[in-house]
């Protein structure tokens, strides 16, 4: 048995993509021989940092995004759903994922080795912002999704104190940092190493040539239900 | 046995994803049940109509773009292989596909019915930019294009001369501004015509997506191939 290879995926809870690669990622951790090491960031940070522009700033692009966004959610079967106003979520919100993401690295510094917690919580964030329409600013709602998610009011007031001290808000500024390093000018970024070499690949579309490249079999977004159908 | 799906390919040979999308779309035009229609078109046009930039301005997200163009090349098996300064290649020389495509459109409406030269003509500057850094500017690197690709002398010289009148310049305006009123920001667009509803797909990265829409297999870049190991 070959030792597995280790994936980091980058993410922010604001970025749609994110959350269809996060659960291609979260699938296949037990289908590929991998390791999943969940990195979650600061988006905002990464787009000042590259000079990058959110795409949805061109008309023709956010109309094909929304529609893009529909397909891909239901082909994967990922329940996201755009919010009323879709460019509000991703813009005036997405300047406002910043303590979301703080709460989410608390998380994962309290949990220690393990990322289950974090797991749960962020997807309880995207489920909020990207398919019931809800606030991710507010700590209440912090705390209804980490609840949501099977952490305890005393785990959750513990998070969430530990989410404003300077050591978490460090934390996320380090791993966002290591992402811009890394060459990110979004999300969600896959960094595989493959032979001491790390492999980037940027957004949801590069599952294919992933598996190809790690040496994997690539079985579609649902590879439970390929697998019962081989 | 169904009618077949008529499927939409706008490009310009400016573009590096579109050669992907290209190669992809004519392999599959015999495995699927499609009709595949070439659109050759002015991106410049379409960046100037739907006010989008070119990604490659961003540093990291053109550092990433090299790399990506060549893993993807190499898994689809295109001899795709960045110029020695890709950024002139995609941007300066991008200014100037505009005799390039509108020689393509002369092709094209030579061939009437047919698409086998516009195809092989496409191609052929697609390898002189894209793979052995070579002009697509002056009208002798179209005609050297157009005889690699089969065109006779008296051929070539009919479209060169068509590719500089009112009704050429007009077509490629008008095929482009096809392209922009679907709601183009880009190139390869693919727009697949099911039950009388256009589905666009931006990219060369939404095959398997596509071929879900259209109720066909994806087989992998190279369905050849993979049809031979099935």
């Amino acid at each position: 048995m070959t030792s597995k290879k280790v994936i980091e995926l980058f993410y922010d809870v604001v970025s749609p993509y994110s959350w269809l690669g996060f659960e291609i990622m979260c699938r296949y951790r037990n289908v590929w021989n991998i390791e999943l090491k969940l990195r979650p960031a600061f988006l905002g940070g990464i787009m000042q940092g590259s000079g990058n522009k959110p795409p949805g700033l061109v008309p023709n692009k956010f109309m094909y995004m929304t529609k893009d966004l529909n397909r891909l959610a239901q082909y994967f079967d990922v329940p996201l759903q755009p919010p009323s106003d879709p460019f509000e979520a991703m813009f005036k919100k997405g300047t406002c994922s910043l303590s979301a993401m703080r709460f989410v690295a608390a998380v994962q510094e309290r949990e220690k080795g393990g990322d289950k917690q974090v797991e749960q919580v962020s997807r309880e964030l995207w489920r909020r912002i990207w398919s019931e329409d809800k606030d991710i600013t507010e700590p209440a709602s912090l705390s209804e999704a980490a609840k949501k998610a099977g952490l305890s009011d005393g785990e959750i007031k513990e998070v969430l104190q530990m989410s404003t001290s300077k050591e978490i808000k460090d934390k996320l500024k380090s791993t966002t940092q290591d992402a811009l390093d890394i060459g990110a000018f979004g999300f969600p970024l896959v960094v595989c190493h493959v032979d001491g070499k790390p492999e980037m690949f940027f957004g949801s579309d590069r599952f294919e040539l992933m598996a190809h490249c790690i040496g994997e079999k690539w079985l579609g977004p649902q590879p439970g239900k390929s697998a019962a159908k081989l």
